[in-house]
Parts: C-alpha cells; structure tokens; sequence
C-alpha cells in the first residue's frame, strides 16, 4: 500500500473502543487496541494488543504504532497514560484523565466551575466517616473515590445505623483508592450532557439525555431529554463548556447531572465516549463515537444536531431475543460480541422515530415483544 | 469465551465486504474475508485469509469456519461457489450468482420475467458482429458477456466504420467471455431498484435510486429518485421482484434500469451490495449492507423506508478534501482505506436533509467546497 493511513490507539477493548473502531473506519482511520484481556470484544473489529498496563515495552511499541492515544478505559493507570504521553499524543490529557479518575477532584472543579454538587467529604477513616455523617446529614451515599463504575463500590446509608455497615464494606478500600461521602439526592431525575471538544478547543454538545439507572446501572436513555426547559439545557451545555476548557479537554466526555427542582447538580464527569450517548449513532447527524475520533486526530468535529427522538435500552448480563427490535421501524441492534456474565453489559439498542408519539409507541411495542415492560416504562411516561 | 459468534464469509475482499462487515459487527457477526490480495482494504475490519479462487485447500479450511459464505465480488469463479456450495450455505446461490454473471443469460431472464431490455444478440465472431449490428442497427454498444464492471469491456459503435474498431478491441476476449451486441439507448434517465430477498423469500426494497454514469462508472446518485412517478417506482420493485424469485435469489442484489419515454429497460443486476444503495447507510432505516447480512444469515429483515432524501457521491482514483463533507450537516465520509490509483473506487460520501430544497442547498455548498460543481450538477439539476 503505498499509502498510511491514521492510526489510533485506544486504550481498553470493550464496547467503546470496539465502537470507536466502527465509527474510524469510514473515516480512513485505522485502530489499535491495548486491553489485558485476549477476547476483549474490540478485537473483532481492530487488531488488538495484548498487555497489561504497567508492560513499558509493550506499551512503548504501541506508541510508536499509533499517531494518537485514548481511552476506552478510563480507570488505565494515570502514570501509564503519563509516560505514553511523554512518546505520543494522548487525548484526553493525562492530568484530565487523572482528574476525572477521582470523584474528590472531580466534584471540586465542578464547585470552582460553578457547578453546585451534592454536599460531600472525603472520608479516610472511620472517624472521618462519623464526622462526614454528621456535617451532610443522612441518607448519604458512601462512595469508593477510584475504581467506581456502573454503580459499584458504593454504600448508601439511610440511618446512623448503617455508618457500621457502610465502614465494614468499604474501609478496606479507604487505603487504595479513597472514600467520598455525599449527600443523597432526592432528584426528580438525571440527564446527562455528552459533549465534544476539538484539539483547536471548539466545543460542541449533543442535547441533553435523560438518564434511569436500575442498581447503578443505565438500564434507559431518552434523547433529546423530555420535560427539560431550554433553560436547563442551556445550563447544563454552558456548565459542560466551562468544565472542558478549565481541564483543557480534547475528545468526547459525559457530565452527569442530576435535576432537582429545576436545578442542576453536578454528579459525575465520565473522560471518554459514555453509554448515554450511545443513541447518537443512529439517533444524531454525527456519533458520539465519530466525533471523538475527529476530535483526538484534529478533524473537523461534525453536526450534533438529531434526527428525532431516540430511546436506547441498555442489555445487561445477557442479550435478549433481537427479532423484535430487528423487526421495528428505525429499531437498531448492538451486540457486543461478549460473552454474557451477570451485570455485565452486553449491548444495547436504540429505537428513533420521527416524533415523541411515535417513539413513545414504537418504544411500547418493544417492550411488550421483548417482555421488558418495566424497563421501558419510564420512557413510556416520559414521553406521555 | 462461553459464547460463539455466527461468523459471515464474504469472497472478495473490496470495500463492499469492509461494509458488509462493518454492518455484521453491530449484529453480533464476525466476518471472515478471502481474498487474492494481502492488502485487501476489508482486512483492516475483519479477519482476511489470502487465497486464490483455485485453491481448493484454502477454500475447504475457510468453509469449516463460516456459518454462511457471500459475495463482494461477484465474478468469482461459479466453479468455486459451487463447491464451496457443496459444504456450506452459499447466499447468492451458485447458479443466480453464474447466471447474473453473464449479460446474455440476465437479459434473457429479464425477458423472460416480462422487463423488457435493449435489442440484444449474442456475438462470437466478426460475422456474428457484422450480423447483429445489421439486426440491431447503430449505434450500439459490444460488451463482454462476463467479467465486464465500471464500464471495463465495453465498445460503442456510431457507424459501420466502428465495426472493424470494435472488433478490434474486444475481438480477443470472445471466446474466453462471451461478447453481446446491444442497442445503444438514448435515456432520459438511469434508475437501480435495489433489493433484499429473505432466505423465506419475504422481499422488501428502498426506493428507487437515480443515478448518474461518468465513463461508465457511477459518479452520483440520488434517492428516492427524483421525477420517478407512483407507477415507474411501483413497475420497476415488481420486476426485481419477480427476477429475484425466479432466481430464487438470497440477499441484497441491484437492477439496473434506463428509463425511456416512460418505459423501462433492463440493462443488467448485480448479484450483490452496489454502489447505488450506498446512500442507505445513512439514508435509510437498514442499510443495504445490514439487510444483506440479515438475509443470508435467515434474520429478520429490517425496514428499508428512508429518513429523507440523500445524495451519494463516488470518488474516483483518490479521496478529496474530507473538510467539506464533514463539515456538512447530515454528510458523511466514506474512506475505503485504498491506495490511490487512475479508476479506482476509493471512496464516497452521502449527503442527507429533511427535504429536496436543503439537500440541493447542501449539495451546491458542497460541490462548490471540494471543487467539484460538475460531479453535484446533474444532481442540483434533479432536484430543482
Ligand atoms: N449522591 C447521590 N444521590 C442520589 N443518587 C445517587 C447519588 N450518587 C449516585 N446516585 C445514583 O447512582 C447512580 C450511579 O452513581 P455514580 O456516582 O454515577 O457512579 P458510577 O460511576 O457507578 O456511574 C447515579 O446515576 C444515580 O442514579
Ligand atoms: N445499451 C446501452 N445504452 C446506453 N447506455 C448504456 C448501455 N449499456 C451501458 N450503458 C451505459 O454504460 C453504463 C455501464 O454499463 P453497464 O452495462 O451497466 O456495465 P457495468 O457492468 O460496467 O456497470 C450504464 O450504466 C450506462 O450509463
Ligand atoms: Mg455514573
Ligand atoms: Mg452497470
């Protein structure tokens, strides 16, 4: 071939890198995945790199092979992103990963950004957790500061108690990985923001996604979030804005929020493509994923703007039967290719249709084929 | 992993099979490709075996490892379809596959079906030349039976002194493909019904698609087909129809149609994915890539209504500027990952819009970006 393409490299081989790869392809961008496991579903779809992250040889031929570096995993060792940015460009930015690895920082600068958060305090010893107890109030929510994903390492506490019982599942990681202590909060509900920054620093965003969780996990999206004023969506893009530019970010990023009274609080900030942005594939002008890889390799980002309404149904631990969402109009599947474990997620699909009736409808039909009526139910309502 | 993936074989390994891969991953499909070529531009995306059409061993090892064996290229020799036939499920079947590969036999089938084609005859010899063109009349245009794509094999006579140039230049091919005389038609437009047809022989296809011819090679398309009435656009799914059951054909296939006067004329199918219902990848619910793997694999097929109008532009030779389509909304770039070289298909993009009026608009701010205003024209003309 007397030609080279582009090269990224991507960090983690799950579902995300594997879609980041889809999404490279057509855009002449071939992909190189690092994961620590053999059958990581990326390597389907891309070649794939066996290591594990403190492996500096492996890494540094990595290096060399690609011509920019991110993330499908954003809990990749910070002094492993740190050194492969001293050989390559990394986006996000090791110091921007680092940032956001840590729910301490992260709620910090979301305070300095002037986004308010639930109340919270670092928690290192059982004292610490008494005294975090006493200053917030309960019910609170006991959080691993590192690590946590899809709901866990956490500990939620409704009476003093439980202060016993949440010390005895989480002390042992104080050491490791830190604790937080947050207020919980009675939220109306959750949406989130995925947003893309470019290299040259331009700032893009989708429309606001409305988020249900089922055990910490996202079992549900809507996009564009139903029942938001253009108020809150104007906030939660500015907010997104700000937080971007003060880590000097680059790439696509997720901002949690939850909605309580017509107000935003910051939850958590996700340094990488994010399950609730999942819809945009078929449901946005340009992917989440798309946008990404534009972004990490300085080419224009494209149009954010959506199609319709779309809902994405998340499939956890195992894949349902595909034929009625293969059967529904404008109804897509997402198969990961992994093998099915309990709470692992596994793929997902994603309904669009023209208009709120129709999705509410097609999203109704769905339901009922696949024997999932409680998991798009709330969509149902929401949409109503 | 506890889990096996029905895995896709696709022969020929262009950028019909990287689509139709990039397609099968989302489904939950591996793809494993053959081709002659090590650098076949699939292999970026799936698993690529290198072997010769031939090589009986090869072929056998790469049967055992498929669920279902298809087609990127459609001149395969019928011989190794056949036995690969004898060991595993082969969609197109061999013989719809050999017969789609001869113009004499398709046009004969057209007929046959009740679509009526230019005035044909088949052309062994000068004599059987200097006979057909008597029969025929002028001008009109010799091609090679087999083997002819892009406009390759082909010669068009004006006058009788165009005869002995004919012959000339395509007198050696005769006895190794076949030649056909055929009358040349003065079009007013060229049209493709593109089509899918289930292993259960449940049939569906997208709207007509008009497309536009430089050299033999197409260089636009736009669908739905603009100016095709209700009953053009119901005549010419009937003919696929009814072809495609007489071939008892499986999967994804093409018929190309000119329109003349109101009329049409069966010019020739494509026994596969074609370049004309590219635009489905974004234009329409299932693309033409998605429900071919669905057919051949016995899913259910997907709807194949469209979201809007869209514009398909080819790239010939090498990529362009991706700026101006990425910048686009609703426009999307497809690189092959080709090397570049004189007539080679290395890419293409499609624009979509809600309507008519804006896709003219983005296709004239496009056109006028790249550099390319006479490829747009016949397009903005359309759909003026
Ligand atoms: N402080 C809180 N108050 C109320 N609900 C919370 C709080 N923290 C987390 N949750 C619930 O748990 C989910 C997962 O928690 P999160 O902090 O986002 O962790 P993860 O990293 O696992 O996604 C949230 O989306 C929300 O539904
Ligand atoms: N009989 C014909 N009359 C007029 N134009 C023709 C005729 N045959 C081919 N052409 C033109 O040449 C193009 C390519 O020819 P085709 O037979 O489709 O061969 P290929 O297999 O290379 O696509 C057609 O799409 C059409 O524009
Ligand atoms: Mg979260
Ligand atoms: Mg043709």
């Amino acid at each position: 071939m007397n030609r080279t393409l582009p090269c990224l490299g991507i960090l983690g081989g799950g579902q995300l890198a594997r879609m980041l790869a889809l999404s490279a392809a057509p855009l002449g961008v071939r992909s190189l995945v690092v994961d620590t496991e053999a059958d990581a579903c990326a390597g389907q779809v891309a070649e794939l790199v066996v290591a594990d992250w403190n492996d500096e040889a492996a890494l540094a031929t990595f290096a060399r092979r690609v011509d920019v570096v991110t993330f499908d995993f954003e809990n990749v060792p910070a002094a492993a992103a740190e050194r492969l940015a001293g050989r390559v460009d990394v986006f996000p930015n090791p110091r921007a990963l680092a940032l956001a690895q840590d729910r301490l920082s992260e709620k910090t600068l979301f305070g300095e950004c002037g986004l308010a958060t639930p109340a919270f305090e670092p928690v290192d010893t059982r004292d610490d957790l008494r005294r975090a107890v006493s200053h917030i109030g309960l019910p609170a929510v006991l959080k691993t500061r590192r690590l946590g994903y899809d709901g866990k390492g956490q500990f939620r506490l409704k009476t003093e108690a439980d202060v016993e019982a949440a010390w005895e599942a989480l002390g042992d990681a104080a050491s490791r990985v830190g604790l937080i202590l947050e207020a919980f909060v009675p939220f109306d509900y959750e949406v989130s923001v995925v947003a893309v920054r470019g290299r040259d620093g331009e700032f893009r965003s989708w429309p606001l996604t409305r988020n249900w969780h089922v055990d910490g996990v996202l079992s549900l999206s809507l996009a564009p979030a139903p029942g938001c004023t253009d108020e809150l969506e104007t906030a939660a893009r500015a907010h997104a804005k700000k937080i971007a530019e003060a880590m000097d970010y680059v790439g696509v990023f997720a901002l949690e929020l939850f909605v309580q009274g017509g107000r935003l609080l910051g939850n958590e900030m996700a340094p990488r493509v994010h399950n609730s942005g999942h819809w945009t594939i078929e449901g946005a002008h340009t992917s989440q994923f798309e946008n990404h890889v534009r972004a990490v390799l300085g080419m224009p980002l494209g149009d954010t703007g959506v199609r319709g309404p779309s809902a994405m149904l998340n499939w956890i631990g195992e894949m349902p039967d595909p034929a009625p969402v293969l059967s529904a109009v404008d109804g897509h599947w997402h198969d990961y290719g992994k093998a099915p474990r309990s709470g692992r997620k596994v793929g997902h699909a994603t309904i669009c249709a023209p208009d709120a009736g129709s999705l509410r409808e097609r999203l109704t039909v769905v339901g009922e084929r696949l024997g999932r009526v409680a998991q798009v139910e709330p969509g149902i309502l929401a949409l109503g």
